[in-house]
């Protein structure tokens, strides 16, 4: 069990992102974009994907060299094509373009083909929320769910992220898969042989199952709400969207065609897109009133939300972003913590990219 | 039990609100909104609610001769001020200024604030779509939800709406309130004195219940997801974002402080902005690519869905939107099954308008 500080891994990160050849500040901001998972506690997505990220590089579906272009643009629009490189990289690049255009017309949205997976979705919202904007955030991902009455893996688990200013409380960063669960809980559960709750997942014949590796052997995540009783034909819309948005409108992959992150399954053949695809929006809340006065009532809102009258004391109602923040300012201090099999792995792109050894924190 | 022509109900509804001193145009445009939740099958959002309006209206709170006026404007965005008017008539207006602007700018983002209940979210993100746009509406709404962890109404139903067009595959329209179920569905097992599932609703302290009478006794709705465990935290920030684009973005009420529904119940003093709001959204499809490229592979996209290998052969995996279409062509065959208790609460407003009676159908 070892922790290891902020700065540490952000720099490791940094030098396998240059190794591979990547330019330098794609290379940065692709670092902080990773490492902003495991300070939010997304550990899932973070320094734990970094070999994966390297194999789909080594395999050639990651293009340490690519150019990021506009490839279509309106007022308040554009598409970028990312040339088959890092969504880590081309997601600030997009999310910065949006805000861009919001600074001229109000609001902008940037949709991305051509992609590789971008980390979690509230890192790029959050960049928004920053200059006082709107920040919204959406990808499509690998077919792991299954629609409403389906028994075959046909979207991702699509996340949505919104992060909304405020004025003296903390901005509103809400960020979460379109499913139940994520993948990343399941992993965990997984790993402890711990059963999964009822609704999460179900097997490759559409039976409710509560084994994590059900997904595994051909089974699939179910889409927020579980069940048709209980929504799950609202999650699967979200997901749907998210699928529409980030991959049909910008001239991605889409659906089951998503290519999959890890490097030993291939992409489907006759593939309808390029990679896969994000979708980002930027609205200036100065746009639809006074900035004072929106931040101002943000403020109220939070305030209220916080004062619901709780169902046990000890659990107040939380705002979307509490824990991660919390969770960003723990490990800031005391550092991150990697599993064995995580430090492995960051041992073997040391070796491969002769870069001296992790430093592990005092902590 | 009675059916009645959609033209006979549209017309009647046209007429209470000509009565009721609402402008020509605008009385026509509630009028099919309000219906179009009749056809679509949302029974509690139709006719069903026409005397509420009237209540409202005979209580000072919905101003019939109301003046929309823009009040705030971007090249891409507007705020309307709804002039306590019918949410039913301004929701389109809202629209139509969002679809205008896309057609200069791309993309069109329009907030509502001062108005009223606007029936269902799905008929105006239909207006996008019906031009080849992708449309979205929501909307907030009095409260019956509890956050996360909460056992207090914070936030309404706050629905959102998606319409995206296809080439030859009929439109993806998904329309949505953020809780397990809507509030309509309940209505109807409490009056078949039927138990609504788990993860449904809420006692007033917070327990898990199962009686549909449980909301009207302090209880709550629950955040679709149902319990943490299984996402509600989700569901509890798409009711939140639904809230703060419509709520704090345009000027309107927010969370606890949106006006209710029924007339007999006050809005909370010191209320923090204007009536209720809406948030809409407008983007042409050919600022992100050529359009018949976008709706080809909205067609692929659908296609694709349908073909899930389903879990049950005789129920097969649908699109958004497709229970409502066929819901509608029926009822535009063979009319509208009212409730006695809808049709007596017709009758009233026939009297009090002197209208004459309304024919009911052979069907």
């Amino acid at each position: 069990m070892s922790h290891y500080h902020y700065p540490t891994l952000l720099a490791f990160a940094e030098t396998v992102f240059l190794q591979m050849g990547v330019e330098p500040a794609h290379a940065k901001t692709a670092a902080q974009n990773l490492l902003s998972a495991d300070l939010r506690g997304v550990d899932s997505h973070g320094v734990a994907r970094l070999e994966g990220y390297v194999r789909l590089w080594e395999k050639g579906r990651i293009n340490a060299k690519a150019e990021f272009k506009v490839v279509h643009e309106s007022p308040s629009t554009a598409v970028i094509d990312a040339d088959a490189g890092l969504g880590l990289a081309v997601g600030s690049v997009a999310m910065q373009l949006a805000m861009d255009k919001a600074n001229t017309c109000g609001t902008g949205w940037v949709a991305v083909r051509n992609s590789n997976h971008f980390g979690i979705a509230g890192q790029y919202a959050m960049m928004a929320a920053e200059k006082g904007m709107i920040g919204i955030a959406t990808t499509n991902a690998s077919p792991l769910v299954s629609p409403t009455f389906g028994a075959q893996r046909m979207l991702g688990t699509n996340p949505f992220a919104f992060a909304i200013p405020a004025a003296t409380e903390p901005t509103f960063v809400a960020d979460f898969a379109t499913t139940t669960a994520a993948n990343g809980k399941l992993e965990m559960l997984e790993r402890k042989n711990e059963p999964a709750p009822n609704g999460w997942i179900q097997t490759a014949s559409g039976e409710s199952s509560t084994d994590p590796k059900a997904v595994k052997a051909g089974g699939s995540l179910l889409p927020l709400g579980g069940d048709r009783l209980h929504g799950s034909h609202k999650g699967y819309s979200l997901g749907a969207v998210a699928d529409i948005l980030s991959g049909v409108l910008s001239g991605a992959n889409y659906g089951p065609w998503v290519p999959p992150f890890v490097a030993f399954l291939n992409p489907l053949p006759d593939l309808p897109g390029l990679g896969l695809g994000h979708f980002f929006g930027a609205m200036r809340t100065d746009a639809f009133r006074p900035a004072e006065e929106f931040l101002a009532h943000m403020d109220k809102w939070i305030i209220a939300m916080r004062g619901t009258r709780p169902i046990d004391p000890a659990q107040p109602v939380q705002i979307p972003g509490d824990y991660e923040r919390k969770c960003t300012a723990e490990r800031m201090e005391k550092g991150i913590y990697l599993l064995p099999e995580i430090e492995s792995s960051l041992d073997v792109l040391a070796q491969k990219f002769s870069i001296s050894g992790l430093q592990k924190s005092e902590a």
